[in-house]
């Protein structure tokens, strides 16, 4: 056991619907109850290997399964949550009997399938924007019983922070966030909304204002400069696609406007639609932006397939037609249980 | 309250952590807090349109949660789960007090993206197919704690069944699956494998063969018919990437071979890359596929993205800039709450 | 002598240097006196053709020309102004001694050219705007020497008017227009500047107010509508590409903001980087434009190169090598001199 | 009043109408009007920049005109005639009242717009030859009232000649050209033209026949420079399309069969749809091409079009939406009034 | 024995070295040697199909080889010489004890694969040429040993005539030509060749001339029309491609001035890189062409390469893995041995 | 006479046909009737220069040809057998009188085009293989009449060997190859014909067995393997398209197996479909073929067509329309004849 978090520990990600198998393919279930019955239950040795480059996580909850699952004589090794793996390289290697973590074979290439998706996608924008802080906003991408883990990726990816509660408690950090536009509506005014919100937020929150919703943006920061004045942390641009987005040249003028007024202190914000293409776009254009908000671009990011192989049955080399026998060597997975 | 079904039966698939809010995005709580201390809590109507053209999956769990959130003079207005939508399209209309249900703006958008992706990746499969049966096969490549709503969604597109449990329990179909690769390399062949699991298994489940693991397809198949005769349903061919994937003339091969040998009754079923254009390519060289089995084109589809715009405040039309003030009318909505 | 309009009257646009020669290549000066010398001056038929397809502009300036320069035996075969004509057709053909008209080659060709390109591209437009109107915005993108000739061939190319006043007398309509930003920019404010425009132009000039200075475009369009009343005859949309140009949402917006507001009567001018494609583009989205200013796509068109070439020396057919000899039967032409 | 050339001199390119502001948009003339009635008539500073990289021709034009309408306490800074400049780089920056000069805005875009997109495509042929000089031959595209400019921007592009009179005049240079097809045609034989051209035109007027009328190109040159001799300065290749158009093989074996029969000292000039990537596959397959004549591709060169934004008004920085406010800095620009 | 043509007669174009299977692979004549020790020699079928879709040609030569190789009780069915053909369409069908025909294997596949490249390309320059002849002119591109069998493929796929007199008796044409360069470079002047052509050829042979060696091509074709008057039957344009290869322009300027001369009787015909997509080009631009003569597009045309294999041992149906096992039915076959 | 190998031994690929003109372009044998007639006969220069790069291939022929045709006072200069030449590049220079050779041009042409393109194109495969053998397998695609000569150009572009016997034998080389799949199936099983031919071939025969016909291929070669141990040399990989053809991951599988059974010593052959584009895949996935055997990209290659051009007449320069008058000096020739 070399693991270094206690694999007793399982995060609260993982249901007791999914440690029960229920979300398995049933063809797992039904060979775990055949393999039973004729009392066929080799030790073997299975590879667990991606369909692309990327980040890896969800191994926090993979061995976090395994180490519920797997008698004490087993061995695992693995890759850890974080590293960059490339294609076809063996990212995890389970032995143990089989029939104590066959049933598993779907949720873990699940968890490393989805997690290491958003956390590829979220690393694309980290390393596109060359040390410009990128918040992770896209929960409202995804279904919300996978809202803590996509957030929890992002971070693992690079974000600094994310919007939902939940992903921030997951990850460990404080949750980001501006405002709605509903607030603003409903308060009927920007500046009246933001008023009332540098009113009732504890001080740690900082006062970031969303400033497209009913005026020109870079008048609309203006008007709220002028009424929060040092208060005022940042504004956040996230004009609507029906108006063309936020450009780099919008955020140059907001910058120049907000400068010329003597308001240097507060920090641009840009949401809507950014990708790594348009982070660097930004960039190159000389746009001072602060920090970027990216939501489906990491939340809606595919899934990296990962594949699970025997490869070995009682230490005999083995593999299905098409694939090695044997295991295939990786001198950077860590003994983790 | 016209809604066809419960509205106070929340599914199993909403768990007490979405409906506390916990996976929203934290702006909103922010908000929930400043408007309550500043008394502001209009009437609002809101309205939820997506960003392109697909299938809306997702409705029945969002309408259990405004169901639980709603006070009693709310209106509810909604497109029906599996009817097809168009871009910008109004889906949902709410009309209610902000504050009781303005937190689940993220969850709402969220589910309803990410189960129309799922659905509309399956009716693309369903309509490339022609009339053969699709399976959902993805489960491996999405997180456990969605893969019930996913291959759920994958029924609402057309599949007619899927491989997990959970899945099929919550779109009450049996679920569907053969053999893992696994089982027979423990078993060590692939005839004795499927001996086992006929003996075992009870009668409805069909004896559906894997033939790809240890020798060639069509000779495997061959030695299964032989070993199961009239209890064999059918095979998979599954054969990897590394062998070239199931080309349509490896099916058309296998069913003359089997036929020569006379077991016309065994039906092919294909797995492995499939996709719909891979699809529409067996059908047009004339592959006799008796079903297909689809994996991550549908369970790794991108979440179609939805908006929330607050239309009316006390009866009056706003909106924000880029946005029309006022309802946008839609014929096809039903009084659901 | 049968042409329609009086052959010695001749059109502003052409200037005494013109008239002169000085503006042809010098080796037809030269030719002019070598062949003089020389005693060399044939009685020749000319033919003048165009390399691509497009609307004849310019023959009504040639015919005057030619009227002024041919000798009374002369025999001039035109298409009339304004008609299409497509690659290789003969428009021209001129009979008479050489040395009466070939220094004129080169002014005629290129009349021909320039005016045919801009009538060609303002055709494209007027045809892209399925009844739409248009007018000719791109005086400021060519020498002011051929702004009025650059105006009245895109009236000629079917524009409804155009922005400068030299090309409007020319062309013999009222020009057009709204207000510079600059005016704006000196008044400080819309609305001032409307209010002051409101008071001093005639009744007959309409009160189209460009509405994208200093605010946002329908909320500004909305402060002006409320002071101007019903002496507002239109607003003109003219968003900077730095803001993302005019999009058909913003226009469909506006509309519905001012319709929201009882100003049904206020029409919308949309102008900025307008051409055929994007025409297409606004009337596919639906956006109600009540016209269209189009600058460079039709001032800087590219001129459509036309070639003259003997074809008959006394009567006898001719031709250089790659032409044909003798002259091409065009039944559309007219006995113009 | 630092500027280089003497203000009060017009150049005869600006006719009395441009002066009046004929030429101008009608817009302006009523905003002149109207400002005037109200008393406004702030002290602006206004700042004029391309869309596009370039080089610069018109600035002497534009100062001429501003020489003339400007009150004394003006200030003029500018980039000078023939320098490159670069995409939203300002090329001048006016300060004066505004009424003094906003009606001259249409005319001073056009002229710099017009003039700088000939000049940048002439400066495209002239690096791309490499040192083979090139010589304006586009007259016949454009119409006379704007030969005289166009071939002078030409010159400023690089062009060492031009074809026009009036454009060799206003550039200061010797025009240049050969013999035009038609007076061939009427002679009835290059020979004959040829002889007849040696003997009437003056010493320094170079001899140089056009040899693609009547028979096979090198074939006609032996003919030409054997009836000729030393007084042959060159030759022409206007091969047309329908023959294929010169090719640098044609240009190659010319040379050699000239060569072959002891002309070495005959010239050979190329021209017919010469533009950048034409002459640099001349050059890359070595043919020896003393000079090129370049038609369309610098007369027909799209204008490269100008803005102008008030950034000072009495002193303050202003800026329409979507521009910066405030003067943008640029160290090339030189005091011209 | 029910074929057309006597199977005991065999082509000329079959050599005595490919009759004794030295052109064969050797593992051909090794597996002969091996079976025949072994004693293994079973009736077989063997099916013969295409890559691709074509015509079908050396149909002819490959049933001669069977016919002198087979023993009385074979059967063989096929496809006649000349029928179009579909990708994997059995075109040959031989059923035969192995070792009777087994070493021709590769001369069977090579004939029909190389014949049938010849005369597919052939046919679609016949298609795309509406009716004008097509003459085979490509020997030179070819080795002589296949230049017979090239032209009688060419003839086969629809050309009316071919240039080697190899060719043209294999496939019972009169040979067509024209007359070399290297001829009228020998005799130093194009009219002078054609004089002598004309009186020694006999009065069969047609006299077309090629025009482009010294002259201009329309030039030279009035000089030789003038010279040989009503027994000049066609000339023909054959420019390099140096000097722009034939243009369509070229052929109706030749055309035009040889009518204008009054040699309306004259034929043109064209060569020098022809292919179907340049026939259309000529057809689509209305150049009067006469017949074409096209080269390495049908001469140096890929093979279609052809497959065997056995279906059928002593009557039971077999195939090797990837081949479906048993004949395929081809009602279009003939008994044809 | 300073040739390397004697000009009067003509190489058996040469027949009498062609020696005898027969294969010649008719109107060579009308021009020699014609200029005999005449008296006409001057002594010219010949130059061939091809259309592209490439491999010389078909010298050896040619000048065995003109070895037999020309008078003693010919001289002639070429590039040797196998060297590279470029775009119109001269590779062969006759100097004779005409009529000794001039019926000559066809074959000469021919000869060299089809031969430089089937050596080229087995260049491209060679060194896309670095150093793995290739071997030429693609007698099957070409007529009988010129296997020999195209195996031969394979071996003089780098090919190791050919499968032909009669291309072998004009190359010099053992001919290679394993066994035909007709074989193995008129046995009924790969290890029964592979026990057979290990039986009855003379022991420098190397082993090749073909693993594809039955099983899969790895299978099948540790089957063939443990049948022949030692004997055996390697197996041939020849998976047909419809299986997905040979892939680089099936040859690393299989030599992995073929190692873990001990089995190192067996070669592995891949073929089926190969090109250069293939051959560097595979290499790149490293895959660890131990030789190629290429079929249609080699014997199907399109010929590089050659141009005749006389330039010289009794020592005087002379060309053709088109063409530089005089020798091409080319100091790579060799004086050959």
């Amino acid at each position: 056991m070399t693991e270094e978090q206690p694999a007793n520990e399982v995060p609260s990600s993982l249901s007791p619907q999914i440690l029960a198998g229920d979300t398995s393919d049933v063809y797992f279930l039904r060979s775990h109850q055949i393999m039973e019955r004729e009392g066929v239950n080799p030790r073997v040795t299975m590879e667990f290997f991606p369909s692309g480059d990327g980040i890896l996580c969800g191994m926090r909850e993979v061995l976090a399964l395994l180490g519920k699952a797997l008698p004490s004589e087993s061995e695992v090794w693995a890759l850890k949550e974080g590293e960059p793996f490339h294609l076809k390289e063996v990212v995890l290697r389970v032995t143990a009997p089989y029939l104590s973590f066959g049933i598993y074979e779907t949720a873990i290439l699940g968890i490393l399938a989805h997690e290491s998706g958003w956390a590829t996608a979220a690393r694309e924008c980290v390393e596109a924007a060359q040390g410009v802080p990128i918040v992770s906003f896209g929960a409202r991408h995804v279904h919300p019983a996978v809202v803590a883990v996509m957030d929890y990726a992002a971070t693992v990816g690079g974000c600094v922070s994310c919007s939902s509660l939940a992903g921030a408690q997951l990850a460990g950090v404080n949750p980001s966030g501006t405002m709605p536009h509903a607030m603003i509506i409903c308060f009927g005014d920007t500046v009246r909304a933001a008023i009332a919100f540098d009113k009732h937020m504890p001080p740690d929150v900082p006062r970031i204002v969303l400033v497209d919703t009913f005026h020109d943006e870079p008048e609309e920061s203006l008007r709220v400069a002028g009424a929060l004045g040092d208060h005022l942390h940042g504004v956040r641009l996230d004009t609507p696609g029906e108006r063309g987005s936020v450009t780099p040249d919008l955020v140059i003028e907001a910058r120049a406007r907000l400068d010329l007024a003597g308001f240097q202190h507060v920090k641009l914000v840009v949401s809507g639609g950014v990708n790594p293409g348009r982070i660097r776009e930004f960039l190159e254009a000389g746009a001072p932006v602060d920090s970027f908000g990216v939501g489906s671009y990491i939340s809606g990011a595919r899934p990296i397939d990962f594949t699970a192989d025997i490869k070995q049955v009682e230490g005999k080399a083995v593999a299905k037609r098409g694939r090695i026998p044997g295991i295939i060597a990786n001198p950077r997975l860590h003994r983790s249980i």
